[in-house]
């Protein structure tokens, strides 16, 4: 994780004010290796509350903006030298779409959180529109970027599992168990379908474990058997849900995802089984991937121990036993992305390879609903009609 | 595990001779705690074979039987004092019905190792002469005896989960992942459909599963959605399957069950999510259980250690921190079904509440072939029909 | 764990009546692989509690004696074909030296609980008993006959961790943290001086550790700094020790123990960190062994899975996954010291290998008493004056 | 952890440049909150290599130092809204105290990485120039910052584990467990006594070691008996050691280092032991602290779960289950010092409370050179001389 020597990139951000979860975490990230500084923000469609809140970043307050279009207009109209390089969307569901979209008319590149839009249908109009502007897109499926995933693509792809027969993907949390859990300014947009979208559950975790299980195995899923449920009563929308999976290689899997896993905190699990090896990644203890052999040994690969693939050292910061977790995953996108950035120009698209993108962005949005619609179907499969390229 | 102080209870066997498996593990568990004696058995359908087994472990040669039928023959003639009290039934599917039935009608108590039977229909026989000859039929359900089970049953009893929303069961071995290990013993006939019955996967493991979690929850199964695959090449029966469930109090759960999920030794797990709190449980590390509530405390409860249910202390043997296994569980249903054996002219049937019996026999077969039958089935849900007495 | 096919060894017990620990585990062990019989005991000083819990354990009340001396002489006089073989002994400590050297001088073989007696100068006699009578010696150091022991034990011997240089071994309990806890049977005898000898925690714990650092690494301790404390007020003997440590190889380890480690179970935790490789190994996680290289790879070496030391297969009965515990290790000594009866008369003493004995009585005792004195020295380093044979 | 809302504090670095680990950590960590930018450095005493180091990390050429006196000199000179305000001090131990003593004289607060100084006679001298100048001094004692030991030192103030009567803490590495890792640029200075001071595995991890048992205890180490090896052939320095603690409570504890735990990776292990309940700490896993009671509750307390205490709130920046790690916990004492920074001039000292300080970096080389002296003793305690207060 070496510094590209160049200049640092210039980070806007729509969303993310007061109370916000994941606009933090945005930040932090890209603070973490130095290598980007925000320079400008719509945190809150208030313009008030938007330049109190930059300014405790220490932002200037005349690019404390109060809506994301006043934002896009304003930084284009900035000299190359201090306009933003890209802008980081981190607002509610149904905002993802309208911001990416102006931000890569007006020149922007753009990381996204997910899910990448509100529907598919948008997400097609995205992918036109990053075609179109030949802007960078970037979705932050964190998850793909801690490092033994990277250890775990690696080692799917040296044929060190042998062929994939078998993968279970669990995402389980329990933070909307409760009736109560609902008041949260977390909890609100997501259960309320004209800001999540058509899922809460498989919206908001469902297609992490989707996106994970693809990544590390470099498989599609072809179809699908799912049930989603609404456990806690008067819910709108799904808060449990268990998917079967048939991947391009006729093997099958299972994804579980839950929010009403009481006593859960955010238990992302995968398991892959090929007929020679198989490993086991667990979020929540993110620097072991487990390796057992056919022949019964377990073997504990630990992040910064030992030989590892490069694409799992360049996603690591620090040597052996010194625990790297959330953020730091969360950084290696933004250093990705940033490099990215400053290659923009070159001929080397190899640089853009570990940010996921607008495909990822349009398989995500066609997992959810295309989940949505199998959960209401009396038929077992359903085909997953979308591949990695449309 | 105090001694009932009268006479050892007398036990035959049939099946469980040279390079069997479930037959010395029955043999130990029923030796555990000093209640029953071993006095004969017929190991082997070549009676030198047989004897020469019988020998091996203290028998008499008398009592060396070279099949049931003879076996059940001679000791029924042999004076109250002397002859067994009950079978214990560790062939091969197959022959569990037969064997059991000509015991049961010879008046003898039977101990069957699961599933128990070739088929339902044979089940439903079964329950016929159970409830003609009004013996004892007990069925090894073994997991359903490790005092943390016991303990996460009192408390599912007790209310402290509060209303049950979800339970994952999984059942994952990879003893089966390679084709070469179709040429041992315990193979052979398990992937055999003349003497294994419809299914491998589901009829030795996943009925497993889906006892244990009827068992803690005290919830039936309703409806099922089920995928079984022969994963490994020329398989004529499963060796992997999930099933989808639905519980008779409205919740969902999930049931996987693999025998090709390479590395994994005997990984049978269970999670139950109530509104109030979760319980987790794990068969390779069974002295803990762990209770997580909604507001997030996260408390291992362990054998030996605090106050747990009297079913729980009734099932242990050691104080805190010397563990406990696999063994000592199935010796907790010997002892039980030796205590049944010595209370069965009581008006007490309390004492057999511990052994699971003709009622479990009939659900786990239910189990099997309907889960089977679902598997071929285009839609999605089928109803399991079968209530807990027929 | 087979059998040896021959008449069951007859095992009689001294010590061991209602309400004792470890008297019920010696016959669960004795038990488990059927090569052993419960023929008789004195288990109480009070004649008819004698009888009648014998009678609770089936045996006939001509059996149960009320003396250990009464049982020496009676069962002495009965015919070779009858009369017991050898004597269990799980008396409190200071019993084990005359029940002991009475059983052995009157032709019986004794497996002993451990500390083997009350003092060194007792163990002196021992040993010169067992010289003279050469009846066999077993002593109860359970935690040796782990299967996952003898593979560490094996690994050291193949030189797969190059040249032991450090060990830390640690037994910690908290079940005497709290004064009340002095009230219950187990605590009384262990803290009254005239019943458990020089010392509490290392006579009951701390001896265990030295012996289990000693057989797995094949080194013998030359040197010790101790310190010993009584933390709870007004006890007489220490609850609570540290033993810094020094090896014939020039090496050095740590032996921690504890009885007021408040929340503690039975944890027992052994590392050997040699130049090559180290192994880690937890007696409440008994069936995993860790060992690392240099390099930084860690297996998770497991019990009946892959390639394991025939000295480990041999102390194993069950498949991978299958817990085995506390009762299986008791019995694999039970099982040896059976085997080693029939053997008596062999000139194969190989039998006697996995069985410790008087060596050991002499070595555990010398460590107790010298870590007593030495605790109460001013220096700092304190010689172990005794070697593996006296 | 959220913004104090004022301008950038503004950082210096001495040492850090290519190939350093420390540096590179400090740099990160004070980059997360986003409270202080890197302004200038002197990270290698080769003007050249300094300069393009610090380009790389977009620093202005003219603030890229050749030495550490000259970046005192210069950054002095600047007007106050633009030099530095502290200086992060990350070089070889040798050069701790000379740097900082002339940061402070010149004005500056200093941020220095642990041991504090070379020898206890220049921390006596540091101690009198952080009195003399008034300047804040912080030692980064990063092990205290994480979230669950603030929780485990507010437990301990709350009374929640009554009185403490045993600690053990451990500090396990095998990274110079072979003759080969002395080539690597961290390994030779810290074994170079001319460097590195009188110890290196006590200089190195010990000292963190006795400081966090300090901190989360409230209890002063009053006596030791330290036992200190150099394992590896050859070496000056100990790379490996056991101190026996005294408490001024009158508990007593252990504390083992080792760099030569072939396979450790950075394994800090701390448990208290009280008289009411226990806690249990690991830095690999460390958003757990382990909470068990006398009664046997053993209470897994998470990061981000439930009810915790607002200082442990306070160094949290994710939700449950999102992990936090080394650098977060850096992070912490970095955001603690900045706050510091621009409360300087305020009358509420409560700022500076959780940014180890002067008496820390007493206490430490007390403890490292006393330990070193009484390894050589004969005598088993040694007094440890040094108050909290000089």
């Amino acid at each position: 994780m070496t510094d590209s020597s160049k200049r640092k990139i210039r980070m806007g951000m729509v969303g993310g004010g007061e109370g916000a979860f994941i606009g933090a975490v945005h930040r932090m990230a890209a603070r973490l290796d130095g290598d980007i500084e925000l320079v400008c923000g719509a945190f809150s469609g208030d313009a008030d509350k938007s330049r109190q809140f930059g300014e405790s970043l220490n932002l200037a307050p005349s690019r404390c903006y109060g809506s994301y279009e006043a934002m896009m207009r304003e930084e284009a109209a900035l000299p190359a030298s201090e306009k933003m390089d890209f802008v980081a969307v981190v607002t509610p569901n149904h905002l993802h779409f309208p911001v990416a979209k102006l931000a890569l008319e007006q020149g922007f590149h753009v990381m996204s959180d997910k899910p990448a839009t509100f529907s598919y249908q948008e997400a097609l109009q995205l992918k036109k529109t990053v075609d179109d502007t030949q802007r960078l897109y970037g979705l932050t499926h964190v998850y793909t970027a801690y490092p033994m995933i990277r250890e775990a693509q690696a080692k799917v792809q040296n044929g060190e599992l042998g062929a994939i027969r078998k993968m279970v993907v669990e995402y389980s949390q329990g933070w909307l168990a409760s009736k109560e859990a609902e008041d949260g300014k977390q909890a609100k947009w997501r259960l309320d379908p004209s800001k999540a979208g058509v899922s809460c559950c498989m919206g908001d975790i469902g297609v992490h474990a989707a996106n994970l299980v693809e990544f590390v195995s470099g498989l599609q899923i072809t179809a699908i058997c799912a049930d989603l449920t609404s456990v806690v009563p008067g819910r709108r929308l799904d808060d449990d849900g268990t998917v079967l999976l048939q991947f391009d290689n006729g093997s099958k899997g299972v994804l579980l995802a839950s929010q009403i896993a009481t006593g859960e905190e955010n238990n992302l699990h995968l398991r892959i089984y090929g007929d020679k090896a198989s490993i086991e990644w667990r979020q929540m203890s993110p620097n072991t991937l487990i390796l057992r052999d056919l022949h019964g040994h377990a073997q504990h690969i630990r992040s910064g121990v030992g030989a590892l693939h490069p694409q799992t050292h360049s996603a690591m910061r620090l040597p052996a036993g010194h625990p790297e977790g959330y953020l730091e995953a969360f950084g290696n996108l933004y250093a990705a992305f940033a490099h990215a950035i400053h290659e923009y120009n070159s001929t080397d698209k190899a640089a853009r390879q570990f940010v996921p993108g607008i495909n990822e962005a349009l398989r995500g949005m066609a997992f959810i609903e295309q989940v949505v619609e199998a959960s209401n179907q009396h038929v077992k499969w359903c085909e997953l009609k979308q591949g990695r390229t449309v």
